[in-house]
């Protein structure tokens, strides 16, 4: 025991020396800080201090490196709280066990994955940085309101502790409802503040919706190709799923009353405004006789509107013409403001409210206060408009060039969208979506092919691409070596 | 026609005078953008500018006012932004139609409410700042990490726009989990970085726990008394609840094992190292014989762990004895760090973490990527180990005041509790919870009644105090008062 003591003491003495003779003099606090923390993280990955290991004293260390010990115990303390080391009280500091590594299968894109609802999420969203995500549904970082939000960041900086620290009201941020009413009264949709309820995101909204309406065995009636998630989320309410083709201006209404009389389902999830994938906008004909045939068969729609902030001119909503009866409406920001602030919202009929309410404190039990603060702030600072104006612009832009450079090799877009970021393209002939989407997977290239949107897994000879994410050359190299491959 | 251009033209000019007389100069461009809103604001609560009228072109009311045109502009944006004028290209800026009127329904507390498992949630996420609310489960504002939460805010602003933008990874903020995982480290926990998956909040946690193992029937083990809130997310989840009473070290273990024989429950849900409401601790037989019975009748075994930071000493926990084998751990950072923010987490055995992350995708998408690098940067700020060593005493200084108090009335905490905010107390002779709350939220007080935790309904002699937030006289005076009414 005393010669262990003594072992950790001369230890602690080289170490002390070793560390003052590496360490330069910074000439700010912040620096010489990080120096120390820097210092003996090098130590242990040297292995020279091994777990378990003590620290040289604060007093000690400091007097070797002619530091201040307030420096030294900052320093340590930022080691703690980073688990490197860690204190006994009254016995110092000692270096912690490492964390387990990371498993080799928690990393890169997987090539195994089969194509499902769920294969361009979670390739995209696993993504590195290096990779191409012409498939995925977001825009890039740098055509996001970059000077609101970080204004938006600063100002909450220096504002109230409580909605910095505090659960948010059950409805959510009554300021950001107000203007969610006044925004859907844009599109016709007329809702008190009090009618909404916010959410962590658009997809946790129609989750909230899907546990509101549904019970397991249940039939909803889905587009086809319709937006990959519905299926996941579908599947995970264990509901049964019909799918109607999505024509140019909405559902073929004739399949769509077929299976309304001989499958009875109870809801139907939709995108109007702009499609996901087709980029399609409803007509105000379809809209209306949709709508006649929900009432005469009883069904409630979920209106997905998250791309409504595309739009330079609204196009029909069923939230509207219906006046929020059966008709509920999810919007979010994750496409036009940040997806990392997570804010989503329902429209809904006033008596609904109270019992969505109840369901979303039980299974989430809040939405996020901070991200709804954040919201507001970035929507009110005059920026956005101007924001979402050139970003309506850029977009148009990118759809011409990319169905061009896309044309060139043979891809022709089904239908020529009025907004949004997507173009929903038949391929050249005798080329299969699957295959083109694997073979671009290998060149670090993650594509949307169709059938993962199709629930009759009939749109194989199809490809949705996101033009934002559609401008590297790599991408049509790719696409015309898989395609001659 | 020409009439009415006429007449606009008039109230336009009118309006710009008025606003000129109105304004006095300010000095700096941020306050002139203001004061312009301001005045167009209260010629709209004035019904000097009616819903529909147009405003003033940007270059007379500059003019007029004597401001630059910039200013008019950054003023017009603004208020466009906020909903409250809109502008119709080529055609100037109009009063926009304001918004309905949020119903009274929507405001204040409900004193019809039955004490069911969402009474106590309701009522104190919907209390105003002025409302006392001893029965929440949460700390104030001012007893949460103040200078590092805001010192990164202002980092975070000055970060990269992908963090700021972005969705996150389908696991969670990578650093975050490795710091997850030495931190579970402490309580014995072995969990490499990929066993865990961030949630939004440990309730999201617990909630994509439940899709995963639970089926709509399914039979679940729960404490009684228990958090409220597990009572309200399993009915979402339709199943049935079978409780058993929770005693000084743990669950009842006699009647745990005739339930397991007899009801055969498929998954357990219980907070070991601080039992809300009782204060509790598991003890190291009964973590030992409860996974026994475990193992020996298939059960699954969710452990919300969200109030680990509030211990000094880390009590047994059930995963750390089962090694992550039937055992699921839930966290968050609500409770000490920021409710705000929205970051919980799961630690699972590995060969489940694939499909929870494709359960979290389809039901929620993604989860917060700002409020992970948030919580990460408070984390590793060498100020948060102080802030919990501070926090710790100033609830043991709280427990024994709250105590003391609550002991002059006659109330006796069943249990005394190693850490955390609650108190579950008995009530003196003849009083009924239920009876109280209802008095004392009359009196803007909201308190927890023991059956909002009890499925059995048998603790209507019990009330859970939060401690952190009894320090106000009112709450004494208006328990006394409710006794003897």
């Amino acid at each position: 025991m005393h010669g262990a003591v003594q072992f950790n003491k001369t230890v602690m003495g080289l170490v002390a020396i070793q560390m003052a003779m590496d360490i330069e003099t910074p000439t700010d606090g912040g620096t010489r800080i990080e120096a120390v923390m820097e210092a003996i993280r090098s130590r242990i990955a040297a292995r020279s201090l091994v777990p378990g290991s003590r620290l040289p004293s604060i007093r000690s260390l400091a007097k070797s490196m002619s530091l201040s010990s307030s420096t030294v115990v900052e320093a340590y303390e930022r080691l703690a709280a980073e688990g490197i080391i860690r204190s006994r009280p009254g016995s110092g500091f000692y270096v912690t066990a490492p964390a387990v590594p990371m498993s080799i299968a928690d990393i890169g894109p997987r090539l195994d994955r089969q194509i499902d609802p769920l294969w361009v999420s979670r390739q995209s969203l696993e993504a590195a940085d290096e990779i191409l995500k012409p498939g995925c549904g977001w825009l890039p970082p740098s055509w996001m309101p970059d000077e609101a939000i970080r204004r938006a960041l600063r100002t909450l900086s220096r504002g109230d502790m409580a909605a910095l620290t505090n659960y948010e009201t059950p409805l959510g941020n009554p300021r950001l409802r107000e203007l969610l009413a006044r925004r859907l009264g844009d599109y016709g949709v007329t809702a008190s503040p009090g009618q909404f309820i916010l959410t962590e995101s658009g997809t946790q909204a129609v989750d909230l919706l899907c546990r509101f309406l549904l019970e397991p065995g249940d039939t909803v009636l889905i587009d086809d190709p319709c937006y990959f998630n519905f299926q996941a989320l579908l599947r995970a309410h264990r509901v049964r799923m019909v799918g109607v083709p999505y024509l140019e201006t909405g559902p073929d209404l004739a399949r769509f009353e077929e299976v309304l009389k001989t499958e009875t389902p109870r809801l139907y999830i939709t995108n109007s405004g702009v499609h996901n994938p087709t980029g399609a906008t409803l007509s105000p004909v379809v809209a209306h006789r949709l709508l006649m045939l929900a009432a005469e068969h009883g069904l409630t729609i979920i209106e997905d509107d998250i791309f409504a902030d595309f739009e330079d001119v609204p196009a029909p909503r069923l939230a509207a013409y219906d006046g929020l009866d059966r008709v509920l409406s999810v919007g979010s920001f994750s496409k036009t403001l940040s997806a990392s602030f997570r804010c989503g919202f329902i429209a809904a009929r006033r008596d609904w409210i109270d019992s969505l309410c109840d369901l979303k404190i039980a299974t989430s039990f809040s939405s996020g206060h901070l991200g709804a603060e954040l919201v507001l702030a970035v929507l009110t600072d005059g920026r956005y408009r101007k924001h979402l104006q050139d970003l309506r612009v850029r977009l148009a832009r990118a759809r011409q060039e990319t169905a061009e450079r896309l044309g060139a090799l043979g891809f022709r877009p089904a239908i020529v969208p009025r907004a949004g970021m997507f173009l929903w393209c038949e391929l050249p002939e005798g080329q299969m979506a699957d295959r083109l989407a694997q073979a671009c997977l290998a060149d670090g290239i993650i594509l949307a092919p169709g059938n993962a949107f199709s629930l009759s897994q009939s749109a194989n000879r199809f490809m949705r691409f996101n033009v934002a994410q559609s401008d590297d050359p790599r991408l049509f190299g790719s696409l015309q070596k898989a395609m001659a491959g």
